[in-house]
């Protein structure tokens, strides 16, 4: 990563430049059991180890009104929260919302934002328990949500050589559906659903942690990305197989629709929130996990050892 | 309140409205112990009783740019979310933070703000362990603060006819900053400090809980208004007296300045973050606190036995 300096845009210095400069000056404290940089943080409260991430959706850039309904976004926008607590292998107990709208906003679409908010809780077992309004031009959505994990966290750093590498949850879709939407369609169906309501999955990440998890991340950047978080973070390499990936049929459907190679929905896509995990061997992956690779000595990550030569990582419009 | 249709804005219908209706529709857990509506939520995790508050600032609403370093917005945004645990008779252990920001904003902005966020949470020993970076055309900071109380939270509603009504902290300061700066000054440089960088009694949420506390607020939408928010909860009436409160000298020099009874700036200022608490006698109530008011049966907020006929509440830009 190229030195960030003071004087720089964010635009200039990127996001990732800049929370990296931001993350040095934080003090910590004894009561942090991780802090910054991991899917979510860990805190020594009352006794116990609680979990914390937000997150902040921000209209025209991570959603279009015109593309996903209120109702929809407030399910993504809790979606996205819930999955960090997902993959450091807990659960979420609660979330709390900031939300900023224009004054033109119709109440009907703060109402049916709150509804999504509380369903996608609700498949949780999480409530919605407060939260802030204001107005602002732009429409926001910051999601926070607490909770707990039984035992140690799984970390992004935790990765041996010689750990297999497994995804679970469906991979692909809404980056495919993203594709066809910024396209001007709607169909396939299937795929531009994926997009507006991702299908997070949920309790999968505490079954990885029982299982021996030695590393997990959720797959929000795009894949290849998020495998490169787990990589660096490791201080390890990431190989993955090109035909170890299921590319659904909707995907070649999109892509030859599109002229663009499926695969590049899976490895690219970031909006599904599946699960991307090391395990010790393959006999501890559970089932539901599909491997789809291995850690070795080294650095970054290749697929059939090679550099991925097509489109990756995160491309909101 | 006036019933909120769907079909109004947000702007008709107002934040409070919207908010009412918001919290209708959420359901609640088992785990939930103080849901939405009072100044922080708490939620059970791992068997303790963790607190959790969220505010947005958004930038030239909360704040002006150009009328208050990144490091201050950074400090401002901080102790609003610290003195909503405060107000609980809480703590807190840490924060989380997500920031939108437009791609012009010079990095050195984001990173002073950071400063100022982890010096503000340096006062009560809390750390920053997290956040969230993303491009927008408005800058906004929303903070979530995660920590826990001893015992039982204060609640808004618990006051009592008989209760005496006590203050603690600076009060009107900020608003009368404020009034200064609307108005194209920087002095009384005291007042611009206050509205700037709020001195935020910590600490004495906690002594108030201890000290027996019936119900308590934290001054953030002015002091009448929250008032009311202590009398509509507990179902009582709060009586104020106007010669119990200590109107200062820097206030006095901007009423005269600007041709505005100083009380106006007490009674209507809710920048300041004061704690505001019923105590079940004035022999309860703890050093450092001013008795300014009683509780007795009926609803509503009165000074000195009548409605207050000057400006109150929260008069943002």
């Amino acid at each position: 990563m190229r030195p960030v300096s003071d004087s720089q845009t964010l635009a200039d210095a990127g996001e990732f430049g800049v929370i990296a400069r931001l993350v040095e000056r934080l003090p910590t404290t004894d009561s942090v059991l991780v802090g910054p940089g991991d899917d979510a943080a860990q805190v020594r409260i009352g006794g116990g180890g609680v979990l914390v991430a937000t997150d902040v959706l921000v209209d025209g850039r991570h959603f279009r009104r015109d593309w996903a309904t209120a109702y929809d976004v407030g399910r993504r926008a809790a979606a996205q929260s819930l999955s960090d607590l997902n993959a450091m292998g807990g659960g979420t107990a609660a979330i709390v919302v900031g939300m900023t709208a224009p004054a033109d906003l119709a109440v009907e679409w703060a109402l049916e934002c709150s509804s999504g908010l509380a369903d996608e809780c609700d498949l949780v077992g999480a409530a919605v328990v407060g939260g802030d309004l204001t107005r602002s031009d732009v429409l926001t959505l910051s999601v926070t949500a607490v909770g707990s994990v039984e035992g140690e966290p799984v970390r992004r750093g935790g990765a041996s050589p010689g750990d297999v590498v497994a995804l679970r949850g469906r991979q692909g879709w809404a980056a495919a559906g993203l594709a066809v939407l910024q396209r001007g369609f709607r169909s396939p169906r299937v795929v531009v659903e994926a997009y507006r309501r991702p299908e997070v999955p949920y309790g999968a990440g505490a079954e990885a942690r029982a299982a021996g998890a030695t590393a997990m991340i959720d797959v929000s950047d795009g894949l290849l990305a998020d495998a490169g978080h787990l990589a660096e973070s490791g201080g390890v390499a990431l190989d993955l197989r090109r035909d170890a990936f299921e590319v659904d049929e909707p995907l070649h459907a999109v892509g030859a629709a599109l002229g663009v190679d499926p695969l590049s929905f899976v490895l690219g896509g970031g909006d599904d929130h599946s699960l991307l995990a090391c395990f010790p061997s393959g006999d501890a992956v559970p089932q539901g996990w599909r491997v789809v690779g291995e850690v070795a000595e080294g650095s970054g990550v290749t697929v059939d050892g090679e550099e991925y030569e097509g489109e990756t990582g995160w491309r909101h419009f």
